[in-house]
């Protein structure tokens, strides 16, 4: 096994050494941003949306990246063709940086990881179980690193018998803390809510496809007692069925057939 | 000069290389909570409310702080004896650790950093200028280092020409990112957000001033035209005055009466 190298500020750093000094402003106000894209056979998947949803949430932060595009590309090329593992998932993190007064931005560190991943069709059938928390995201069209809410659930999701949590606020739902949230009606409409979430990647992809009726509108906690089927989208995930809600069934507890088809569509786009 | 050292984990680093690897939850997931205090003449001030706040922040993550309060305040003794900083601000921070997946919590890192701080009695004159932004800060009673809101809105302070956010939601007013809030009524009461803030050591003290008549209440924004005097209290500002909030005069826009007795009373207590 060759050593794993991160990218930090444009240097090779071994992965077991990547630091940053703890003046950083994500360590001391959790300030950062960051993007998540997978390789498969050392092809970056979907970069492009990828790199310009970074470029968007550091300019809502009011962040500068330090590299265009190209540079970025061209780093990431590098850390692939360096760490040598094909099938992997790449963050690039943008922190905000080594501030004076622990308080007033600096000049942002960027952070470039690659860990080894491959995705397993195997997990569909056995599907996800959510139980819904109130909470709303704050920025949530942003990929901040807030994940403070997440993280604590943890224990609150094994408490309940879950595998993850599905927030909702003043009524309506929103998504899960890593993965974007669809229902199947019994009209056979699939519906994902169209504000306070983040706009995934794959989310997007589904919204695109023609084969099926997708749409973006408002999903009430309560309707939630009413459909067919509902599943989680996520880059790593890809499609993954919700087959329990709070303790309850959706349809039959089974993976259902549109969901099936929807997630053999986006494997054939993105997985070949 | 002396070089200025922090502790990570028990170890002392020098300052300037103080660093943690980026697979802290911290980094990835802006997880990790702190307390702040300062040293007068090498002596800490409030040392046990500072303590007993850091503990209950840990517990309310469900993270370890893998020292108990004895070792604790003696690691911090050691530190200060260690810089020979007499006027300092000393922070303790507790992250969410190196996870191996980058999400599930390990075992947590300890920093405590210190850097010279005088307070500055000039301040109180100057006041402090406040604009109204809706927000509520997720998890307020915990001190976590989640800031992202307050370090992103640095700009818009600065174009509203005011020298910091006062948030509010569902009608009603919380507090600064980093310091309470008190109004002065027309009625001499002296009234400070009584739910969903931080619940300040200096916050604390001023309640518990049997000289004044303090209490925790609701504050609505609409409240605030009609009032005498405000302020601010916080561990480094202590108490300074609130001359204007979006734009217009609190009083005759120059220190009320309440909030010097307020501050004098405070000086002596802590800053002697």
């Amino acid at each position: 096994m060759t050593p794993d190298y991160s990218i930090i500020n444009g240097a090779f750093v071994l992965k077991n050494e990547a630091s940053i000094l703890i003046s950083d402003l994500s360590i001391q106000r959790g300030f950062g941003i960051f993007d998540y894209f997978r390789t498969i056979n050392f092809k970056p998947v979907f970069l492009d949306d990828h790199l310009s949803r970074f470029y968007f949430s550091a300019s809502e932060m009011f962040m500068e990246v330090g590299y265009n595009h190209d540079e970025l590309e061209k780093l990431i090329q590098q850390l692939i063709e360096t760490n040598n593992i094909p099938d992997s998932g790449i963050r690039i993190t943008l922190t905000g940086g080594y501030s004076e007064d622990g308080y007033t931005p600096a000049k942002p560190n960027l952070l470039i990881t690659q860990m080894p991943f491959t995705f397993n069709p195997g997990n569909f059938n056995k599907g996800i179980r959510l139980f819904t928390y109130q909470h709303q995201r704050q920025l949530p069209q942003v990929k901040t690193i807030d994940y403070l809410m997440a993280i604590r659930l943890q224990s609150f999701i094994k408490e309940n018998h879950a595998d993850d949590v599905l927030y909702y606020n003043e009524n309506e739902i929103c998504e899960c803390p890593r993965s974007n949230f669809f229902i199947v009606t019994k009209k056979d409409e699939i519906i994902t809510p169209s504000k306070n979430v983040l706009k995934g990647i794959t989310r997007k992809k589904i919204l695109g496809f023609p084969e099926f009726n997708v749409k973006e509108s408002i999903i009430k906690p309560e309707d939630i007692l009413n459909i067919k089927e509902a599943f989680i989208s996520s880059t790593t995930k890809n499609i993954l069925p919700v087959l329990m809600i709070n303790g309850e069934k959706i349809g039959d507890g089974t993976p259902g057939m549109v969901t099936r088809k929807i997630y053999e569509h986006l494997f054939l786009l993105k997985e070949k």
